[in-house]
């Protein structure tokens, strides 16, 4: 050990106890077992986390399903770049856009309800290995659709599988079924500043 | 307008304000810049929501890079995933794992130091839109790394260049200087929970 320092040898000292500590911590974690997980909150990164998520389980050979609930037919950057991972990955836009951009709440309960028919097949599908319900959050809030089949869906769903729920205003029964919860904080926004939405940032 | 009932009508109402609010709001915003962005704060999704931002900007046609300051050699899910992007995405992983593996404080900042010199060679490119340094944050708080000499370079960088900054406790200076910070907080975590870490979620 000729060579090293006294302050290098507190360092490595120091980050062998923790390393010792750490393999300690995550060898009393045994149990596998598929997560309900929420990204909620008014800050950016909620659906973009989902998706790098997506990228990871592909890399791992899983299969994918992503429902959108709110984003519609038009072409998304994310959509054309994901479809490539077809068919480990299945990607459906089946929302009408916002409410303030549909301005029909009848138009919207039918598109939820289509949407959370096919979501649904992908809870009930054992190969499917992660489900993202994109923005599903908005449609419970605003109850487009009933938060008890939703709970009842995930309650029943194959025991390895995960799910990604997204979307500001998480209702506090998600929160509560939910084994791991983000929420997205905003600390400083652009929009603020008068810089407008911009391709591969905002959409 | 027959056969609408006057729920209908008022919710078509709001939200034809709400929409006429929004078009204003989206008007006034007409620069368009390149950006800093930060991901930081103790919650899952930084690094995921930065390669989701990937796929969009890819989705785009732009250029990405991303530079991985702690992950190492070994392959890992979402590098799988991304190489299929090459040549329009690039990914490096140049890190030696995080501190507590790598015991040994010189090697570290040698492989950070290396690590930065690539990135630099990004942030001075004006083909590459989108430059996304991973855990950049984790090298800047250990100070592995010179701060200003990360500022300075963001700030010679291309105008049009986004640059995504992750990582646990960004440095007051960086957040000072930055377009958009979004701080992911943990809600519930499933280690706390005795569920070990799991392919397509941890890693």
């Amino acid at each position: 050990m000729t060579g090293l320092d006294a302050s290098a040898l507190s360092h490595h000292d120091k980050m062998a106890r923790k390393k010792t500590a750490r393999d300690k911590m995550m060898a009393g974690k045994n149990s596998e077992k598929g997560l309900v997980i929420v990204h909620t909150g008014p800050g950016k990164g909620k659906t973009t986390a989902a998706l790098g998520m997506a990228l990871r389980a592909i890399g791992h050979g899983m299969q994918v399903a992503i429902i959108q609930f709110v984003k519609g037919k038009r072409e998304t950057a994310e959509r054309k770049s994901l479809e490539r991972f077809a068919p480990l990955l299945s990607i459906q836009a089946l929302g009408e856009g916002f409410t303030w951009e549909t301005q029909d709440r009848g138009k919207d309960i039918e598109a939820a309800r289509r949407a959370w028919e096919i979501a649904r097949q992908h809870l009930a599908d054992p190969h499917c290995a992660l489900v993202i319900l994109d923005e599903l959050n908005i449609l419970l809030r605003d109850e487009s659709l009933p938060l008890a089949d939703v709970l009842a869906a995930l309650e029943q769903r194959p025991p390895a599988q995960h799910v990604v729920i997204t979307g500001r205003g998480a209702p506090a029964s998600l929160i509560e079924i939910a084994d791991l919860v983000t929420e997205m904080t905003l600390v400083k926004h652009p929009f603020k500043l008068g810089v407008k939405a911009q391709a591969g940032i905002e959409f």
